[in-house]
């Protein structure tokens, strides 16, 4: 197990928010689940990806703008952007890498190469296009694509101390600030239909300490809901222009935006500049937006694996309780989601944020991946007949580089500080150390989670300026119990941090017991999708039952199960790479009713005379074996 | 009651169908069903859309071509198809209204006017995009306004008996004819990527006896499935190309497409095409395809309304049993299953055809219209949150033509003949009188159909040569009876036509009796939507239960419903234009357990201590009041 970790220092807290995340470098995962992803993420993951940008022309589209080849503008306007969270995902993992150092260097030339001389940089608007340029900023994503070049940017400043390609992202950025603003300051009003830039430009900001950068994103968030739109420039207010403002969040001001709407992940990344705005400025009307938007889409408008995002049309939020199992539920949008948590988290330090992000991460994220790394889901059905299948690229290729870019960032999730306590919102085997006013701080968490609720949380070193730990128990982990050196605290309330005042020195043990039974879900009434139908949970991980594990004869959609039977969970190592299965007996619907007929003269529920073994994996790890059906609700017996 | 029809003579039998329609000029409706909803067709529906034609640009777009009038053209590259729906809707309304014959022949010559020397006409591909006719088959609907001008001018003539408008459309198919077909005879390969021509040329072939209008229409439905796809000129075999060509049921040769697919309404016009070649070719394999079709839509792909298509993104069929209830439903995708299907009864006569057609008449067809006759529904989902209203047009405004031909040709789907018989596939009162070699026939149909199960048919005349009349049982009809001047008939099977043998004499009368008991209805298990919850419908009407009807504190969504509860109808003259008001008693779920959370630990459902009353109406009329929740299923008690 290594579990030697740099010293870091925690940046300074911002402003308005309780908690300052630890950085990345400072952890370091050694469990088996996800330190072996985080081996996969890179050398399978980003090499194949680095692959796909190459031969389908992605690199060569910098390549044509800077003259080193010829050829014509491949694949999607925004296809920039694809190369952009390649390379911050590279970035994350690159230290002590030579073959990533040298990915991103490589990358990093090819871009720099081809910005334009006043700082312009985006490969479908140079060369012929160049007169189109910021016109359409409703569908053309160039400010969207400019997000991702300094996401990257600054990803790749913080691991590397290298200003190689920030300094090209600062000639962008300022050249966006010069041209965005109030047209009493001699600007262009704007708005991006594809919001991204927003959050990127508060991470400059901190990297850069240049305020200009914070008030561009503070602006460009203030400009949605204009009347004209600010997306489009010349302005105008033809009727047709105001088709559709909700998809693009344009149709209020953040303000008044008190719902998730429109495109999803749009919806997110907007929430997540906010939110960094919030932490700097401490705009009220707006943490009490984030707050409805929230309440909103998890109440409402949230799959049970939380993923976002109901309609295939518009890639969209579907109505409050629209929640159908044909699922769009893309990957990004759940990733956008564990970033918006991530802020929110630090805000106020309510654990109902890292219970969601946790959630997102297990499920809805990491469907997204099969488990050979090189397989990717766009969209993330709860049901599907067996035709849903994982898929190496895609012409709008948005997820599988935003999947590689959170697994890379992940350590960075797992622990905050505020002015006494370390914070530990995620568990898994591993160490963190980082340095406090007073002095390092190390922890190491021993544990099989998630596959096992027993955390061993050791304090290695402590400064006498930490007075407390708080560990997160999640809200679905009634009972829970916490030990500090085999004395019992009475803190351990689900859905909160248990905080432990205490002197801490080196050697105390945290022992965290999380009660891991499978528990049955059931879905509010007004979900038309799940009404007669239970899901399966155990801790953190949303199970389903898929087809490979049944008889031929019987399709898993006509399986249904009692809440009252037996639940049996049991490791298995060689199963779909090391899960916890769960089974139970069920029974299986006699369709012979309808034989044939899809509607007919209401008749009560039959079941065949035989049971069946129900056997349910989580829902990650469906769709790596055989095709076949597969469903996260199931019908559930009288 | 104005039973004074002309004497029509029934069209030659195509060559392999069984049956015959009557021409819709032998039936004359005085019911208070469709009578009344023709009348508001005539006096607001077609004056309506002719107002939104001319304010929309629709018919300037024919002046911009023909030169009298300057300006841009207007909407989307297929709005002409609107005019000739429209113009097809009012030849089937006009006989007798000057009006409407005014109107008719206005739009007749704005169309004629902007036809090309060389025959070609579709405004869109005038002027400046001249040179790109005819290149892409797949998306720019050509071919698909073609049809409809060519149907348009089939209804003219048959209405009128002028060729102002089919010699029009003689021009323009005959160009299509010199233009598309096999290399080896000069010509270019093409299929339509919107179908709709195939049938109107056949339409065109039995109208004017020229045979190559029916050999075209044969080439273009083989034309699909080939490969290199036929759609794009010149042809290409580029990757990119072959992106979804289910869509457009592209993928497969007719004689292999074994399921409904893709685009709903183009699946269905392609249905139509391919039964009318059977018709008059006798192609076996065809009709084995549609019946394979058929067998899948019903089974599998259908919603208990008879509406068709699931999917928002690409308005398409689902997998089997994909039948979410934010359904697509386009009312125009019902439509072409109307008319399919009374292609498909004319082949063989069986009575599920004619079951579908009136299923799909009274529930997914009569939604997409307003009880007003000026706001229709594009869409028709199943259950809504009340933001889901009619409008008065679109800017693709297929569906509000097509409701308005739909409702114009409607009398002509009530009757049939063959050899012998007169078939009786609709009910309403009214008459109908026409020529048989023998001499006229005429009958009256008495009843209250569809709020009453009584229907009396009174032969008024008949010649020797009619030996039998042919009625349709319902196969929701269990327990029908059919009685001769009191003479009790034993043919009346439920799903299939009653025969009656008999040397028929003016004054006899068939009385028959379908029992109007409202029925719950339930759906295959693998039905997602709608697991734990029933349909209510009673004779051919699908009901359903909205808010206006429930107090303002009792969500539509959360009623439970028990099969053995009694169920109550009664007809009301004063709502929703005269319903059959059905109702009965149930139970509201409480939903306090979840109280803000989405998801929760599995409990029971637990119901509130008072009952409600459940009132529940026609589905059709749902959306003329206030705004508010409804939906189609509905929770069932245990």
């Amino acid at each position: 197990m290594n579990t030697t970790v740099s010293l870091t220092k925690v940046p300074a807290k911002r402003p308005c928010n309780r908690l300052s995340p630890v950085p990345l470098s400072a952890v370091a995962l050694s469990d088996s689940f996800w330190a072996p992803r985080q081996a996969v993420n890179r050398e399978v993951t980003l090499p194949t990806q680095y692959e796909q940008c190459e031969t389908t022309g992605r690199l060569d589209n910098f390549r044509r703008v800077s003259g080193r080849k010829e050829c014509e503008f491949s694949g999607i306007f925004f296809n920039d952007s694809d190369i952009y969270k390649l390379l911050e995902a590279v970035a994350y993992c690159l230290p002590g890498d030579p073959k990533l150092t040298a990915m991103a260097d490589s990358i990093i030339d090819e871009v720099g190469a081809a910005q334009d001389e006043n700082g312009y940089l985006n490969t479908y608007f140079s060369l012929e296009r160049k007169g189109a340029r910021w016109t359409n900023l409703k569908d053309m994503h160039e400010l969207y694509c400019a997000g991702h070049l300094i996401e990257a940017a600054v990803a790749h400043f913080e691991s590397t101390g290298s200003t190689s390609i920030l300094d090209v992202a600062r000639r962008l950025a300022d050249h966006i600030c010069d041209t965005f603003g109030s047209v009493a300051d001699g600007k262009r009003e704007g708005a991006c239909g594809h919001e991204e830039v927003e959050h990127a430009l508060v991470a400059l900001y901190r990297a850069t300490n240049e305020p200009r950068y914070l008030e561009q994103a503070r602006y460009f968030i203030g400009a949605h809901g204009a009347s004209p739109s600010a997306m489009y420039w010349p302005s105008t207010s033809a009727p047709w222009w105001d088709f559709n403002r909700r998809y693009h969040q344009d149709h209020v001001k953040f303000e008044d935006l008190k719902d998730v709407v429109g495109h999803s992940v749009r919806m997110m990344y907007y929430a997540c500049g906010a939110a960094d705005v919030y932490a700097e400025t401490g705009n009220t009307q707006w943490l009490a937006a984030l707050e409805a938007q929230w309440s909103n889409m998890t109440q409402r408008r949230m799959y049970v694996t939380g993923g976002l995002g109901a309609r295939w049309d518009g890639e969209a939020f579907g109505d409050d309780w629209e929640l159908t199992e044909r699922a769009y539920a893309e990957t990004c949008a759940a990733i956008g989601s564990i970033m918006w948590n991530k802020r929110m988290l630090q805000i106020d330090g309510d654990a109902r944020y890292a219970d969601l992000m946790e959630l997102q991460l297990f499920n809805a994220m990491l469907a997204g991946l099969s488990l050979s790394g090189d397989q990717y889901f766009y969209q993330n059905p709860l049901a599907d007949g067996g035709t849903h299948r994982r898929q190496p690229w895609f012409g709008c290729a948005c997820c599988p580089p935003n999947v590689a870019r959170l697994l890379g960032s992940l350590p960075g999730y797992f622990y905050s500080v505020d002015q006494d306590s370390v914070w530990v919102h995620l568990f898994a085997q591993g160490a963190v150390r980082f340095e406090l006013d007073g002095g390092p701080v190390q922890l190491r968490q021993e544990t099989n989670y998630p596959w096992d609720g027993d955390i061993h949380i050791e304090v290695v070193e402590a400064p006498a300026s930490m007075t407390a730990l708080q560990i997160r128990i999640p809200a679905w982990a009634e009972g829970a119990t916490v030990q500090v050196n085999d004395e019992r605290v009475d803190t351990a309330t689900a859905g909160s941090y248990a905080r432990i005042d205490r002197s801490w020195a080196a050697g105390d043990i945290v022992r965290v017991h999380l009660p891991m039974q499978p528990r049955w879900v059931t879905a509010d009434p007004r979900v038309f999708a799940t009404a007669g139908k239970v899901a399966l949970m155990r801790g953190p991980i949303v199970y389903c039952i898929e087809q490979a594990d049944f008889p031929a004869g019987i399709d898993v959609r006509d399986v249904a199960v009692s809440k009252a039977a037996k639940l049996d969970a049991r490791f298995e190592t060689e199963t779909l790479g090391g899960i916890t299965v769960l089974r139970t007996s069920g029974k299986v619907i006699d369709r012979s009713a309808w034989d044939g007929a899809l509607y007919r003269d209401a008749v009560d529920v039959r079941y065949t005379a035989a049971d069946v073994d129900v056997v349910a994996i989580p829902y990650y790890a469906w769709a790596n074996r055989e095709a076949g059906p597969m469903t996260v609700w199931i019908h559930s017996v009288g």
